[in-house]
């Protein structure tokens, strides 16, 4: 619609300033240092969602960080849509490996580099700048609410809870997210799915306190080598995950449905190139789509212990710590997998440590179909700025919210990501494509129309 | 002597003042950020060399850290002996674990708890009270050299080939040592070697970058899964290490030096119950004594890679580090050792990442013969304070540069150390208990009157 290209070319300057203002803002929200910083993006989030023209806004308390939520109600009657997205960012570490200031955004070559640029702070965004598009244009077609939380990143420990008690409120007809990425722009996809979450922390104690590696090195314990062995023990040569019982509730995907996957552009040159590996690894039996589509797998996402200093200390560690992760796919239940991790990693601990298994967080894994009234507007929107049909893929990545929200509000979600594999989400330098930002707002006003219509 | 006796009585309090003294400088050689610290305390040391009756004493510039030397010629006819030692001391690291700051040293049930207090500074600086001892009761009978240096915390990269520039000014009869431990007070014993050195860093890169574990995870190699599975590699389930060629140079110890090993006292369960360990871990087919005298060990000292901060970050990282030493035993060569261990851990690496390992610093496995006139003035001295003859026994640490100084110096090693095991070298809390102190300022002017004697 010509009215929103016009809006949206005369505004675009604006529409970037405004998001970078939100990226300046540190909302780490597994650090408890950053706890004044998720209040203060709270409200900033509130204040764009009244400017943008939302009847209310409103910061809402949880038992942790804040939930956001807003709405622009034109008539009951019609068809509301629910925009969840997250204000909270991923710790910035390490951070001698970013190029800038995580939190001081640079624009370079046409992208946004900032924590929180494409995930999710960029993207959710969009949904504020759409709104500003349809209402300012009087073009408006739905209600839209906004549910924008704070904790997505450390597992939505309390929105449970919350959506449990304000159902009425976030009463909707389907579920909009913007919190995933596509193929390309130029193979633009909607993901069908995402993956489930059992992210668990162990610690390994050999003696009670540090000791000189020679005095005692080869007569106790060293509880690094021992949690070595531990993880060592999680994959066999096929890198085929071995924690018995692990794949027990996997649904199998059909030929139909592995083919379909495959059917997406892939260049495994392209893809090791880009990720500077000379192979890639993973379970053997499947491609790459369907390694981090629809198979589980079992991340280490950090491990430490000892000296981890310049230079050299001979010393034998008192403890070794590991953080670890598994990705679930329907029908595995994060709750029943992280107990299988948890009693995996105590169990298999020889009798000369003792180790500690707790539960970070965890998230169900999460399919949506592609014939619902949501995902063909969501199609149909993408078609009409791309010029070109999406792909429906698996995403990789978990939001652990999608299942409680289904359950609790009885509707469907549709992905509708914007960001790129290469975004580096949850890594140093994390950029969203500027191109890929107004493409978002030029797209999204589309599914509320066709949804409307259809 | 009576003598002796009574001088030390009256000089006690500034004995362990003057200890206290350089405990407070922060002599860390590993850490660049010590530089003016370890000048610092290099001074302290020669000032004290002076005050305690050298006739000279300088601080010697080296490629790193400088050596302090100090000398005290009573008739170049009189048999002289070179006491060695270190100012330099391990990283304190990690500093939430002390009790008090490691460097400004607390007295706690008759222990100087600090840095340093039994490794090395307080242990040498016996030496310095000693010297005082003879020089203020005119009762030395042999000429006192002190090698005292910066680096041996790292290796003694420099020293060799400041030993093998100033011979003449080293000549010598004997070199003592104490920077080792004995069992207990009531049993107290000589060490007749140490332990060699091969201390190497591996590093494992996966991908360029790190990654988002949902969108990459199972599809590319993570580093700290094959760091894990190459660590878990080197041990069998008797733990023995399988490194082809590991052991290939190990003397094996006769059936009498087992014996004679396994004579000192022993309690298992006082020794697990110490250490707050239910089982303990060692090669198969050896005791305790042997495991940590006989025996090669391969221990991890330091892991670390992927997110370590407080909560939960679902990263797939592009490194993982790991710090491995190898103590090595009689006729193990450090040099092929670390060789050996460096190929290994590239050899291993498949072919989906990317493995550097480097040489932090290493040393030569010693020994030292019973029979030889120095080792025979120590047992006496330590007979004549202890009322018991020291039982000798294998040191499980290392000394990089025995092996550099009999072979420069064409002289024997003698090690008479006044530690504890339980004394915290390497660990947070080390302590050095007041009372081995003066027990060793008592023995070591006996160790000089029977050498001289002799």
């Amino acid at each position: 619609m010509q009215i929103w290209k016009d809006y949206q070319e005369k505004n675009k300057a604006r529409f970037l300033d405004e998001m970078l203002d939100l990226l300046r803002i540190p909302s780490v929200s597994a650090k408890s240092e950053h706890k004044a910083d998720m209040l203060k993006c709270a409200e900033a989030v509130k204040k764009s969602l009244l400017a943008a023209g939302c009847d209310k806004a409103e910061v809402m308390p949880t038992e942790g960080h804040p939930v956001v939520y807003g709405e622009k109600i034109i008539d009951p009657s019609k068809p509301t849509v629910l925009v969840y997205g997250h204000y909270d960012v991923q710790p910035a570490e390490p951070l001698e490996l970013w190029h800038n200031d995580p939190f001081d955004p640079v624009i370079k070559d046409g992208k946004v580099f900032a924590r929180g640029s494409a995930d999710d702070k960029g993207q959710f965004f969009m949904h504020v700048k759409a709104l500003e598009t349809q209402v300012k244009t009087n073009t408006l077609t739905t209600n839209i609410k906004f549910l924008i939380e704070g904790e997505e990143e450390v597992g939505s420990p309390n929105l449970g809870k919350f959506v449990a008690a304000h159902k009425s409120l976030l009463k909707a007809d389907v579920i909009l997210i913007s919190d995933s990425s596509m193929l390309s722009m130029e193979n633009p996809s909607l993901d069908t799915g995402v993956r489930g979450l059992s992210y668990i922390q162990v610690e390994v104690t050999g003696a009670n306190r540090d000791l000189h590696s020679g005095t005692y090195g080869g007569a106790v314990a060293n509880p690094i080598t021992i949690l070595a062995k531990m993880i060592a023990s999680c994959h066999d040569e096929n890198n085929h995950i071995t924690i018995p019982g692990f794949y027990d509730d996997v649904a199998v995907a059909t030929k139909e449905e592995r083919e379909l996957l495959n059917k997406a552009p892939y260049d495994e040159k392209e893809y090791k190139d880009e990720l500077g590996v000379k192979e890639l690894w993973g379970e053997k039996g499947y491609t790459t789509y369907e390694r981090t589509g629809i198979r589980p797998t079992l991340e280490l996402n950090g491990i430490w212990g000892g000296y981890t200093g310049e230079g050299a200390k001979t010393v034998l560690p008192s403890k070794a710590y590991a953080k670890i992760s598994a990705r679930l796919v329907p029908n595995q239940s994060s709750d029943k997998m992280t107990e299988l991790l948890l009693n995996y990693f105590k169990s298999i601990a020889p009798p000369s440590v003792t180790v500690k298994a707790e539960l970070h967080h965890g998230g169900e894994p999460y399919m949506t179909p592609i014939d619902s009234k949501g995902y063909k507007a969501a199609a149909k929107a993408v078609e009409t700025t791309f010029g070109k049909a999406p792909i429906p893929v698996r995403g990789g990545g978990s939001i652990p919210i999608c299942s409680i929200l289904e359950k609790e509000l009885g509707i469907k979600i549709v992905f509708m990501g914007f960001g790129l594999d290469n975004d580096n989400l949850h890594s140093p330098n994390e950029k969203y494509n500027i191109e890929n930002y107004y493409k978002g707002i030029e797209t999204i006003p589309y599914f509320h129309k066709y949804f409307a219509e259809n």
